[in-house]
């Protein structure tokens, strides 16, 4: 077999070395980008007259014809034309014959492949943030039908204040919002091309790399060659964007398992999204909750694995680089799965008012309304907490709740307490009456609720 | 000695428990900001009434000759109060009385070290912005003074195409613009203020949480009160921008090193960044770039690190959440020590104007321009490279450069070939001819210089 | 200030620089090992004929005047003079005049720190090993007492079968003896010693390598100078056990930071091991739990550190690898820190054997037993399951569990279902019955205990 | 569809959370190692008498059949059930009809996949460690050819003292050395069975754990159930030894990288393992080198990966732990390759004998000759480094070498110089005469070589 880039070379490389070498096995995902790129190209060759507009519409009927193709799947790949551009050049040769060869004038496969991740990215980020705000909506229409239902607010996985459930759920809204910040921040440097950069030096041809830019819907062009082909940062912050996105929802599944185990009882997932075992039939495991939990590590992995490849390369491109594509591959599938799976997952669990009910009511979590009410009275909040502690260390000691207390225990305590401690007391209270800003109180969080719902219609796609 | 929490307590935990969960040995470094918050915090308590202004001011007296001290290194921290809160919080009622214990109303540790942080970022990130800005323009200076310096452009690490040398180093311009413009972006994210978000419910005083943040400086308020203190996402993305920073600096320092081998000689590091052997007296080497490449592996392992912590922790404040600390505070000095030594070894670095234009003659980079001639003449590019390869070839073999073979070689190699290929083939010309848009041309190299020169002049700072 | 290796440097280093580039802030931990090495060094040199016997003498006693001031912190440390090597040089000259300029014969600095750090590894990998040992002696101790204690074992944290207390306690009994056991094997190559590999490329001098390795107590000698002085395997290998041992803790953390919940009540740490809250004082947290589950962060975070730094570096020694010792002592005193904790941690907590065991009672994690007692009784395993799983259903629906149905039902179910069936679902006879090897049969579980005493009462502590 | 495990739902799971869910997409790559396991497994019921003889003979004839047909890649697999376990159990059944169901008597998915995966990382670390040894051999070969062969040694990449390449070329075989060893000890904790430890409590059927073991070929039985089922230390352990060497190899591809450049001229890849340019035919780019640099970036990746998702996950098995397959199958593709190409690369590349002793003679490495030869003279090696010190200096003002400065400027510097310095600095004999034990001298590598060689020759393959 002869290789493309074969003419000084007297040996044929082994097939295992090819085989080893070889990038087609997954950048053949980009095939459509790669087709669009070319097409934009030789457009841009055309109208600058660096090739005969005869040249230039083969071409161009050659390329669409083969992303018509592409489309439908039809097209072929070999390990033996290496990547992406050399199999769609050999395909493209094949079809229109030895025009095809002129493609490549005033371009190097260093500004075409990164034009292709560009493509690529923008495509799939875009549908990433469309798939956040479906998420969000869930999370916001689920909030909004549990208000005024309560669970425990835990801090070291203890119940530390009863909150209102829809708080609980919007808290994750906010870590998603940031996300989609994030993404919608990180375009900016994705929508950037590359193309015309050369191998790193740009080209004596007289290309107009802005036409070319704005035919493939760039917001701009790389402002110096050699750093275009040899960036790969918007790739990497892809990258870390997803490892904190997919980190927040690795805290939302341990929250969903916790929940769904038989000690707290507070939300039972859909048959569609949990299992059983094949040695256990009474198990209803949250299979989908856990899978996404360790999905986690994948795209951590994905991110230092770049981050490794990147490190101490000099200028400009290096084969090491071709290493920066089955990662963001791999994390493009994984977080647009797991992001899919959780939607339906929030969207069809089943929640278990009473039991969370229940759980804000049989413990101290409404110690802290005691100090308040103290601090209130002007007690100095440290001393109240002290005294707080010590009626909490009573109970304990007796078996019993704060609310069980007689008054008179109080009132030995604190003359300051009165009568109406008993209402501070209720949950239901201490979390209506929470309504500082962002706070739990129900006033807060149906203001919470709207504002969440408006800034959800009020984003546009990026397109 | 007597915890603070202790209330209900009764067991003094053991010194060396108390040690390992201390963080005051590095929270201290978060000790003015911590007064900061706290005055801000009073205030607001005395603007809404929540504490008498006779309180107020005598808390708020305190606070600033806390402070005082604290910038003059005076206050002596103590492992028995574990943090720097509780430290604060003791001097201060050892210094007001137990008026003092009034300064917690309506507040937690968990939104007070939150405030810390952000305020704490806030700061270092304008001044790392400023670092990299200071950076930036020793680059476009270095630039400005070799911008008709020729050296090989590499790729793979074999010569590829020669380029201006200020072309080169502007690649780094471009990169570092990249890295601020996340950092500034990050800002958003960062100065946010949680006060107020209590332990994670907010609270029932009637508290006015945008008076603080504003009274702090922040730009708004988080919206919910638990996401506001389980968020750790302003400081992963801190240590993400700066990995990819570090990262940029240790390509930069790879290429300083070889240039400083003695098989490029391209640059000398001055002295101050150089250090010498215990046992080879004529050895110079480039320490501080050799440092620099390697301190990106601990910038690496503090994203992982707090990556790792994050991941599954359920809401809301957990104490692992105290490992975010030593992580910030390292890159934070790291990063910064880093972007002062490169200012420093750039501006001083002989460059060896000789070594490296000799190295643009002396090979096969300007084989290129051969097969663009042919292309320019219609030749398919695919076609043209396969005959510039065989040229090649033959030089190889007959040892002799491309610039020396006759004219009737390359007119048997192709017709089209006319004598001024021999002007294509000259380095100088050929780097001045790539005058693309971002390209290597000595015109387009100009313009980048002014273009980064306007960038840098329209920075605004911060505040 | 005049540097040592300055004989051909014209300039002083300016301040700043040398603050960044000195490792004496972290590296003085090694004092005691570097002074070690030089006797063991010097020794050697006298032995071997190098150095007269009266110059050797006088170093050795000025090296061991030094030891003693290290070993009383007596010591103080110039960043003037970079690191610790060059600080005990200096002082040695300062100490006993130009002759200590004759220690460093036959050595260089890059097999002089290696030195030191496999002596200081060895002695803290010593000590750790000592700290497994000591958390397994208590996990076998808390099992002993608990071999008829029934907890719920867990799949997907849904109870899946009753266990023994004691076998779960266990199964973290047999991760320290792997991680023991790597530890031990790392030993193999950390007590290997590169003294004598000069540079690299060893000496001139007649110089004694093996008999200098034995004064120091090392096993044997690099068999390549070069190898000898590029390794930093030996650290990298401590650190991923390390980062397996914490990750083997952190898994511990999250059990007993779930039995510590409200929802589980396993288990109460000691005071001693939980802390209060500053706003809510009825708040117990498992903080040291917490806090290891969090440090393991930082352990990962030191490894991939380390990775990072010795990705792509030649030989053979580069500054880079500076940055292999803070990550390495911070993971010591992590490790042993969290060590100790737990076995204070486990020792010193309250089983809740009550609440433990009524938990085996209230749920399905039975049912396994209805299917192995039909598989027993010859039907398929996976029709057994089905029969199993409808009888479950049944349950659900009535708000029931196993044991409360008629036995009209079961043999409706199936004919093979006899009285007997309600002695199966009797969990403690479920778990008596599970006598497998490394089961959780008490039986096992008794030979179990006795196996792991027997395994910690033969380990000889490494010398 | 109908799922095997779906007796109590009442619900069918969509496709698309079956595809995300599962693992036969990858785990199919375990099918050989799932039937031998299933194989082992059904003949230790029937020794046991838990199986009828029968049923056991026709359930090993039907597995004998999957397993033939697996071998020959005629299995069909299917995304409906889930695993590689599942899909195999079904294939069974339908081939055998439903006496195929007791198969799974005694067993879990949870020790069965457990069992599979030791099973699968016991045949690749063997094979693996045979691809070690390859390499170490055309190391040696390489090696013995070139004992004579003097190149520059380096420390930070500056030319320190020359060095036999040879010697060079050994420390790698150390470096692997230490690799092969790591990989065999670990093979005693990845051949332990875990087979019949159950879903996690062992089982109640009288099997015989060791018999099965010893069926498949295992040293040994995990010792506690909870423990077998929840452990996946042996594949993080051959993460970490896969990073180490995959870090190994990327020092020497970098090494080969600088080697090819045209600075250094050191070595010429052969052409199987180069490639071209798609713009510039000159080119011969050390790919293969570059590419392996670059992997180590996805092997460092799947370590933190599954390093992630073991983090704080409670016992036992939980739906995470699946995630540990894809890192552990591309790892071991990625280190196989990677060894392949290598001792390809090494045993066919090119070396430069005169680049690399011409590189010898025009520097100053030989400085250190003079250091040392003053100090043997009892000069202290501190002040003797001082005087090479200046001496360098006044060649380099006069740029020239030392071997170029008259002996007057010598004895001049120090009385103590005499005409045979002429002969310490010529690079053939210093290092002829490093001939401390592990050093350059060429005695030293000689026996080195054959040590080397002996080491090869004493290994035995692993069973």
């Amino acid at each position: 077999m002869k290789k493309l880039w074969g003419g000084r070379f007297r040996k044929t490389a082994e097939e295992w070395v090819d085989e080893f070498g070889a990038s087609i096995p997954f950048d053949q995902q980009l095939v459509e980008e790669d087709i669009e790129g070319s097409i934009a190209h030789v457009t841009m060759l055309g109208k600058c007259g660096i090739l005969p507009n005869d040249d230039v519409e083969i071409i161009k009927a050659g390329l669409l014809a083969l992303l018509e193709k592409a489309k439908q799947d039809q097209l072929e790949f070999s390990v033996a034309y290496e990547d992406i551009h050399l199999n769609i050049e050999k395909m493209l040769i094949d079809e229109i014959g030895h025009v095809g060869g002129k493609l490549h004038t005033g371009r190097s496969r260093n500004d075409q492949v990164a034009t292709d991740m560009h493509l690529y990215l923008r495509k799939r980020v875009t549908e990433m943030m469309d798939l956040m705000k479906e998420l969000q909506k869930v999370l916001v229409e689920k909030a909004e039908q549990h208000i005024e239902t309560l669970i425990p607010g835990y801090t070291h996985l203890q119940r530390a204040q009863p909150v209102s459930f829809a708080h609980h759920l919007l808290a994750y809204f906010w870590m998603l919002e940031r996300d989609y910040e994030r993404f919608a921040e990180s375009l900016k440097r994705i929508n950037k091309s590359p193309l015309g950069a050369g191998a790193l030096a740009g080209t004596t041809f007289p290309i107009d790399r802005e036409y070319a830019a704005e035919l493939l819907g760039f917001d701009g062009i790389y402002e110096n060659s050699i750093d275009a082909v040899s960036d790969r940062d918007f790739i990497i912050e892809f990258l870390s964007n997803s490892s904190m996105l997919m980190m927040h929802l690795s805290r939302f599944c341990e929250e969903l398992i916790l929940w769904s185990s038989q000690e707290f009882r507070f939300v039972e997932m859909d048959d569609a999204f949990a299992t059983g075992s094949s040695i256990m039939p009474q198990k209803k495991n949250p299979d989908m909750a856990e899978l996404i939990r360790g999905k986690v590590g994948r795209v951590y992995g994905n991110l230092f694995g770049l981050l490794t490849v990147m490190k101490g390369t000099p200028l400009a491109y290096n084969k090491d680089m071709q290493e920066d594509k089955e990662g963001m591959f791999d994390t493009v599938k994984t977080v647009m799965g797991s992001l899919k799976i959780f939607a339906g997952m929030i969207e069809t669990m089943k929640v278990n008012v009473a039991a969370m009910e229940a759980a804000t009511k049989q413990d101290f979590s409404n110690a802290t309304e005691l100090a308040d009410y103290l601090a209130a009275k002007g007690v100095p909040f440290r001393e109240a907490h002290e005294i707080v502690g010590k009626l909490v260390l009573t109970c304990i000691e007796k078996g019993i709740f704060l609310a069980d207390l007689p008054l008179e225990v109080y009132q030995k305590a604190s003359p300051l307490f009165e009568p109406d401690i008993y209402e501070a007391l209720n949950p239901y209270t201490a979390v209506d009456r929470r309504n500082s800003a962002g706070g739990t109180g129900f006033a807060e969080v149906r203001k919470a609720v709207a504002n969440a719902k408006k800034r959800l219609s009020e984003k546009k796609r990026y397109e």
